[in-house]
C-alpha cells in the first residue's frame, strides 16, 4: 500500500498577478523587471517586394516607414519600457494601449482607437506547465505591429508565408497580415489540446486499472490546463466576433470570410475544451467511485471472515471455562461426555457453514 | 463476489484529433492518408428526366454540367485531394470551404460564400460504436454537391426518391434536394436515440437487481454516446435556424417550411438527448445509493453480530482464567459453585438476548 | 431489516418512440397498428345555434360544412390513417401537418400553415402512471379541428360549454374556441400537481420517520412524473407566447387577453413543476443523508461497545494462559495470589469505566 | 448520544393549492368557504382633503364616488364573492382580473385592461411559519383598489402617510399611491430576511460546536422560507420593471423614479434572498462534512484500540492452549519454562508499544 | 490526533442589516448612531488653478461655488444627517439618491437624476476582515461630490493626482474626475484578489500534506471574500457598462475610452473572482477526498490486521477448551499428541500467512 501523501505533480501559481500600484495614472507604463530586452523583427512587403531585418533600436526603424507597401513590426520582449513608449509614438498608437501591452495578463480583446484598431491574444506555451503569453496586436491601413512576451516564436509559419512570392498574405492587406497571425496563434491550440486529450485518455485506463490517489491530482492539473486554453480561447471567441462585425477601415470583406474561418476554429476548439472539462469531471467521479467500490469490497470480505469466526470464538471460550466438573453435576458435564469434543467440533463447524450459506444467499459474499 | 476490475465495454478516441500542421495557410487541404478514395456518383435530375450514374473521375463529370435540369454530385472517400480541388474548380467551391470538406472534424454550420450555400452536418454510425461522419454539402442554385467520409450510404433513400416520378424532390429545385438530404440524416439520429433509450432501460432493472461495477461503465458508454448525438444534433439546429432565416437565392418560401419541419425533428432528437442524459445522471446516483444501501446493510448485520458476542466471548474469557480457588477462597469461587455453569450460560443468554431486543428496539436490526 | 431488492413501484418506457422509418418522404402518414379506429364528433355552433352528432366516417361531415356559424370537428383515434387524410383534403390541411398529428410525440408548438393555425399541446392522463397524450388543433376563420389519441374526453367541459346559449365561446369566434380547449387542457395539469404535491408531503413524513429504500424509487417516480408534466407545460408556455404575438386573422384582440391568462396559468403550472423539482430533490438529499446518519449512529455503538471488551477479554486471556506456577515462582504468581482474582476483576471494571468516562467525555457516547 | 428521531420544526403544506375545478368558464368567482368576510376600509384624498372610513357592505361606496380627488379602497378578506363582483361591476374591473383576485395564488404580474393597471403582488408575513398573502392592485387615474387576504394590516404605514397633509403622497396622483402601497409591501420584505439571516448565523455557530441532526431539518426549514420569499420578490421585479416601462396613462414621469427605486429595493431583496440561498447550502455542506470528520475520528480511534489488542488476544490464546506438557517435550515447553510467563508479558508490551508507535508514525493516531 | 471543535477564523455577520423602518416614507435620511461625524474635503480645480481645504461645516462651502473651474466635495463619514441634506440642497441633489447615500448597502448602480448622474461603487477594505465601504458618487457639469463611510483614504492618490499640474486629470472636466476615482476604486480591488490568491496556494499546499477540518473554514473564508469582492464588482460592470452607453452631458467620447479600460479592469477583477471561486471549489473537493482516502486506508490496513488475527484466536480458542481427555478417546486427542502443539502452531502460521499472500494478490494490502 502506497504511503506517500501524493505529490504535485508541479509547482505553479494560480495565476497571474498584475503589476503596477494601485492609484497610477491610467497610461503609466509599468516596467517588469524580469522581462527580457526587446528585438524587434521587421518586415516590408508588397505583392512584389519583400524585405525584413532584425533591430536593435527604435530608431533604426525611421528608415522603413517611408518605404511603399505594408510594414509589420514584431516586438518580443518587453523588458524596454522607453523603447515601446517610443514605437508608440512612431506610430500613433494610444497610451491605454501600450499599457496593456505592458502589462501582460490582459484578456482578450478587441478595442478601436481612432484609425487603428487593437487586439490582444494570448498564446499558449506548452513547456513543463502549459502557459499563455500575451500578444498584443496593432492593425493600421498600412502597418500592423506585434507585441510578444519572450522571442522564441510561434509567428514564424507567417513570416516564411510572407517570404514566398504569391501568397495570399503577399497580396493582401495589413487586416490580412493580422488575421493570418491571429489564424496562426489559434492553430497552435490545437496540438496543446491534443496532448490534454491523450493525457485524459491515459488516466482513464489507469483508474480503471486502480490507480493510486496521485491521479486525483493529475485530473486537477489536466482542468487547470484547460482552465488555461478556456481563458485563452473564449475571449479570443469574442473577439473575432467583434472583428467580423466590425465595418470601419481595416477589416475588408474579403478578408472577414477568412476570419470567420478563424471564429470557427476557435469555437472547434472551445467546444473540445467544454468536452475534455466534462471528461475529466466525469474521471474524477469515476476515479471516486472506483476507490469507494473497491474499498466496500475489502471492508465487506474482511467483516464477512471476523463475522463468522466471532461466534466460533465464543463457543471455544465457552468450554474454555475452568467450571469444575467435580463440584457439581451441572457444571459442565460435557466436558467429560465421550462424544463431546467432536460434537461440539462438529457444531461448530455447522453453524460456521449455515453463517457462510446465508451470507451466500443474501448475496453479501 | 466479482473481482476483475471492470472491463472498458470498448476502447475508444476521446475525440477525433485535427490533421493539419499550425501555421498552413488557410485554404491547404492536407491529405488523409487513411481516407478511402472517392467515388463519384452524380445524378441529374428534373420533373420528367432522370439519369445517374458512378464515375470514378472528375474528369468525366464535365459532360453531366451541361444538361439541362438540376444536378446532384455526392462524392463518397475523401482519399484523393486533387480529386476534391479539381471538382471545386469545376463548381466554383470556395478553398475555405474546400478545406472543411478534408478536415472532417467540423461542427455543423451553414455559411454563405457568394452564390453558394456551404453546410457541414454530421451522420451518425451505430456499429461497434457510436461514431459521426461529416457530410458537407454545397447547394447552388442548379447543384448540389455533396461530400461523405465513407461509402456506405445513408442517403441511399434520398437517392431512391429521386427514381420515382412525381416525387417533391423531383419536381422542386435544389434548396428541395438539400433539405431531403438534411432532413434524411435527422431521420437516422432517431433510431440511435431509441436504442440508446433501450440500453438505459435495461441499466435501470439490472441496476435495481444488483448489478456490479461494470454498470457504471456501461452508463458512461451511454453518455458518452449521448454526448456524440448531441455534437451532431445542436449545432445542426442551428444551422437550420440561420437556413430559416437565410433570404438568399437558393432557399425558397414553400422549402422553408419543410425546413421548419426539420428543425423541429432536432429539436424533438435534442430533448430526446437532454431527456436520457438527465436519465443516465439518475442512473448513476441509483447505482451509487443502491451500492451504498447495499454495503450499509451488510455492515451493518455484521457488526452487530460481532457486537452481540464480543461481550459473551469476554464472560467466557473470565472464567477461562486460571486462578487457584485453591489459595484463596476469593479466587474464583464460582466455579465451584454448585449451579456455577448453568448460571453463567443463563447470564450469557439473557445478556444476548437484551442486546438483541434493544437492537431491534432502536430499529437497527 | 428488509431484504428484498426494492421493488420498482410500475414499469414504464423511458420515453415513447417515434414510428416511421428514416428515410420516408416528408408528409407521410405511417399508420400506428396499435391506435384505436376514430370516432369524429362534430359540433356546429353560433350564438343562437347549435347541433352536434357522432359521426363514423368522414363521408358524413359534408353535410356540415355547409352550415353557418363555426364547425368544431373532434376526431378521437387515430387508427384510420385513409379517414385522416380525407379529413386533411376536406379542411386542405397541410400533409407536414397532418403528419404530426399521426406521429402523437410531438412537442407542442404553434405553427402557420397557410391560412390556418396548427398547434399541437399535450394533456396528461393519470391514471396507473402518469401518460401524455396529444392534442393537435387546427384553427381556421370558420372550423376548429382536433385530433385526440383516445377517446375518453378531456374537452368535455368545453363540449358543455358550447351547449350553453349565451356562454362566451359560443358568441365569439373559432379563436375563442381553440383558447377555451388549450385553456382547458391546462386546467387539467394542476390537479396531477395537487396529487403530485401530495405524495412529496407524504414522502417527506415517511422519510423523517425512518423508510427504507422503496423510498428513494418513490422519489424517483415523483421526479419523472414532474419531468412529463413539465415537457408538456414548458413549450406549450412558448407556444402561448407565440399565439400573443400572432397578428394574422384568427387570433382577435380580445381573445389575446383570454390567452394571456392561460399563458398566466402555464407559467404557475411550470412554477409548480420548478418548485415541485426542487422539493424532490431536497428530500433526496434528505434521505440519503437521514440513512448514512442511521447507520452512522449504528456503527458508532457497536464499535464502541466492542472497543470497551476488546481490552478486557484481552486481560482475561492473559489470565487463561496455562503457565505453570510450580515451574517458577515468576510463572503467574498472581494465580496463587490470595487477592488475585477481585483484584483483577476490579481492574478489569476500572478500565472498561474508564473508557466509557472518556468516550462520554469526547462526546463519542 | 441522542436517539430521537429528527423531530420535524412544523408541518407545513409544500405549496397552496388552487381552488376551482378544471373546465370551469373564464372568469368565474369560486368562492372560496376559509376566506373571511370583508371589510372595505375607504379613503377619498386630494392634496387638501381627506376623508376615510370602514365600510360594510358594497353599495355604501356609491356615495364616495362622486366626490373630488382620489380615491383608495382597499378590501380585506375575499370571502364575499358577491361583493367582489359588485365592486368590479363598480368601477369597470375585467372579469379575468377579478378571477385572480379570488384565487389567491397568483405570481406577482402587472397587466393592462382597457384603461386600468392590475397588479398583484405578495405580502409576506412572519408569523408561526412564513406565508405569503396576496396583494391585488387595481390603478385607474381616479382611484386605487387594493384587494388583501386578511384584514390585519400592512398597509396602515401608507394609510398613516395619507393622513400627514402635506405629504407626497396626498399631492401626487394614485400611480403615486400604487408605488406607495407596492414600496411599503416590499419594505417588509427586509425584516424577514433579517430574521432568515440571524437564524443562519445562529445556525453557523451549532454546527461548528457541532449540533445534531435536527440543524438539517431546520437548514431546511430556512431554505424553505428563503423560496418563499424569492418567489414573492422575484415575479415583483419583473413586474416593476414592466411598470417602469409602462408609458399608458396612469404611470407618470416623476413616479417612475420611485418605482426606480422600488425596483432597487427589491433587487436587494432578491441579492440577500440569494446569499442566503448559498450560504444555506454552504451550511448544509458543512454539517455533513463536519459529522463525518467526527464519525471517522472516532471511528479510527475505535479501531485502532481493537487493531492493538487482536494480536495481543491471540497470544494469550496461544499459551492458553491445553496440550498437555507431559505427553510430549514439543507440546508447550514455554509453559514450564523459567522466565516463560515475564518473557511472553514483555513480548506482548513490545508488540503493542510498536504497533503504536508504527500508527503515530503513519498519523493514524 | 487533534481533538479541538475547528475554531471559526473570526466572527462576522453574514450580512449588513438595512437599518430604517417599514414603512418610512421614500427619501426619509434615516442616521445612523454609529456611523463617524463627515469630514468635508473640497478641491476647486482647473488646467492651472488648484486649491483644496478640509472644513467642518456644509456652511463654509459656500464660498467655494463660486469659483471658477470644477469642484470636488467630498464628504467622509455620514454620521449627521442634517449636514448631508443641506450639502443636497446646495447642490440639488435628488431626496432618493441622498437617502441611498446614508442608507449604506445599497448594490453598485448608475442612475439619472434630471442633470447630474449618481452612481454608488464599493470600495474593499481588507483589514482583520475583508469589507465593503460604500462610495457614493454625483456628477455634475461642474462638480464631483463622494460621500465615503470612513475617513481613511483609498482616494487619497486621486487627490495626489489633482496636486500635480498638467496632469490629465486637471486638464479635463468631472467625467474624468469621476472616472479616475472609480478607477482608483478597482484598483484597489486587485492587491486584494492577490491576497486571496496567495491564501488559495497555501491552502492547497496544506491540505496536500494533510491539515485538519480547520482547512474546511478557511477555504469557506477564502470563498466568503470572495463573494465580498464578487458583490462589489459584478454590478460595478454593468455601472460601467451602463456608463459607456450614456450619451447625455456629463460623460464625453474621450472619457469613455477611459471608462471602457476601466470596465476592462473590472471584467479582469471579475474573472479572477471567478477563477478562485472555481479553485476555492476545487480545493473543497481536494480535501475531502484527501480526508477520505485517508480514513480509507488507515480502515483498510486495520480491517486486515483484525481479520488474519481472528480465525487464529478462533485456533487457539480451540485446543484451550478443557474437554477431558480422560474420559473418552475422542476428547481432543490432539492435546496429548506427540507433535500437536509444533503442529498446530505451524498451521497456524501457514493460515495466516496464506491470508496475507491473498490479500497480497487482490491488491488489499
Amino acid at each position: 500500500m502506497s504511503e506517500k501523501t501524493p505529490p504535485r505533480s508541479r509547482r505553479r501559481r494560480l495565476m497571474p498577478r498584475r503589476r503596477g500600484k494601485p492609484g497610477t495614472p491610467p497610461g503609466t507604463l509599468t516596467p517588469n523587471p524580469q522581462a527580457p530586452p526587446p528585438t524587434i523583427r521587421v518586415v516590408a512587403y508588397g505583392p512584389t517586394t519583400h524585405d525584413e531585418a532584425t533591430l536593435t533600436s527604435v530608431a533604426e526603424l525611421r528608415g522603413w516607414l517611408t518605404r511603399p507597401g505594408s510594414l509589420w513590426v514584431d516586438v518580443a520582449g518587453l523588458g524596454d519600457v522607453d523603447a515601446i513608449r517610443q514605437l508608440g509614438e512612431l506610430f500613433g498608437l494610444h497610451p491605454l494601449a501600450l499599457e496593456d501591452v505592458v502589462n501582460t495578463h490582459q484578456r482578450p480583446k478587441l478595442e478601436q482607437y481612432g484609425e487603428h484598431l487593437f487586439a490582444v491574444a494570448r498564446m499558449l506555451h506548452d513547456q513543463q506547465s502549459l502557459e499563455s503569453e500575451q500578444l498584443a496586436l496593432f492593425v493600421a491601413p498600412r502597418f500592423v505591429v506585434t507585441f510578444q512576451e519572450r522571442l522564441d516564436d510561434d509567428l514564424a509559419p507567417v513570416r516564411e508565408r510572407l517570404r514566398r512570392p504569391g501568397s495570399l498574405v503577399r497580396e493582401r492587406g495589413t487586416d490580412y497580415l493580422a488575421y493570418a497571425i491571429l489564424d496562426d496563434v489559434v492553430d497552435h491550440y490545437f496540438p496543446v489540446l491534443d496532448r490534454l486529450g491523450e493525457r485524459l485518455e491515459g488516466l482513464e485506463e489507469r483508474i480503471t486499472e486502480g490507480g493510486g490517489a496521485e491521479l486525483l491530482h493529475q485530473i486537477r492539473d489536466v482542468k487547470h490546463d484547460l482552465q488555461v486554453v478556456r481563458r485563452a480561447a473564449w475571449p479570443l471567441r469574442d473577439l473575432l466576433n467583434a472583428a467580423l462585425r466590425e465595418t470601419s477601415a481595416p477589416v475588408t470583406a474579403e478578408t472577414r470570410l477568412y476570419l470567420r474561418d478563424c471564429h470557427d476554429h476557435t469555437v472547434q476548439a472551445m467546444d473540445l475544451v467544454e468536452t475534455y472539462r466534462e471528461i475529466a469531471n466525469g474521471l474524477m467521479d469515476l476515479y471516486l467511485s472506483t476507490m469507494s467500490y473497491k474499498t466496500n469490497e475489502v471492508m465487506k470480505v474482511l467483516a464477512l471472515i471476523a463475522t463468522i469466526f466471532i461466534p466460533l470464538t465464543f463457543v471455544a471460550g465457552i468450554y474454555g471455562m475452568n467450571f469444575d466438573p467435580a463440584s457439581s453435576p451441572w457444571n459442565m458435564p460435557e466436558l467429560d461426555a465421550y462424544w463431546g469434543y467432536p460434537l461440539v467440533l462438529t457444531a461448530m463447524a455447522a453453524v460456521g457453514a449455515t453463517m457462510v450459506l446465508y451470507f451466500k444467499r443474501r448475496r453479501w459474499l
